[in-house]
């Protein structure tokens, strides 16, 4: 998994959405740059640097096995030629719990262009305080020339 | 104030910080990009998109009027020819209430560059759970060639 190449930003970010939803740190990890200035924050958590740190924060959150479903919406991209930066919302629910609230999250996700294809770089989640608003915000990508 | 001109992402991350201790909105206002594809997500609050979303939540924020110090430290800072990603921890602080607590907070903010200079396109702005650790992070910024 670790030489998996995504060709955009688009599909690394994808790929993280999927790895989460999966629970599969390899997956994870794979999106992820092999780099020591990556930053990960979770909801409400600590800011984590480096591979290790980031590495070791999934693996907690995923010892406890495949459960959330996670719905990405209103993103807002920018991109240039190296870097890009997406604004998400993502909605946790529980599948087989429909009277379960889901967990609305404001992302921002910023990738970056290596040797190997996109690469996450930072992932900065934090708590939404409600529900994103109504009027959809997926708005096509803008590239910067 | 709004033909102000930062050669470097340093720049006008430096301008964003002296606006926000002066409660300084047109001086806040243009260090932003004039561009509908901004973001701000105060700490434990809504994304704001765009320049009306994003000038009226600082109005009301500095409505109150200076008072709060903040030190800015760990930076993290990935730079791209066109986009630069800083991650720093602001400690905000109440001069003459040496008493009060410092409030830690994790920001990761976005600049792009633009035909104007360096502007910020994304700040995005959460609770830390408490002070940073002590171990600097305060790293020569990366630069991407």
């Amino acid at each position: 998994m670790t030489g998996r190449i995504f060709p955009t930003a688009q599909d690394a970010e994808n790929a993280f959405y999927e790895a989460l939803e999966r629970c599969d740190l390899d997956g994870m990890m794979a999106v992820w740059a092999e780099d020591e200035e990556i930053v990960c924050v979770h909801p409400a958590g600590e800011r984590l640097s480096g591979q290790d740190q980031v590495r070791e924060s999934w693996a907690r959150i995923f010892a406890a096995g495949p459960q959330a479903r996670v719905r990405i919406e209103q993103q807002v991209a920018i991109s240039a030629m190296m870097l890009a930066v997406h604004s998400v919302f993502e909605s946790f629910s529980i599948p087989n719990k429909p009277e379960a609230q889901t967990v609305p999250v404001i992302a921002t996700n910023v990738y970056l262009r290596t040797a190997a294809g996109w690469r996450m770089i930072v992932h900065h989640a934090s708590p939404a305080p409600a529900a994103p608003p109504a009027a959809p915000r997926d708005t096509p990508p803008k590239i910067l020339h």
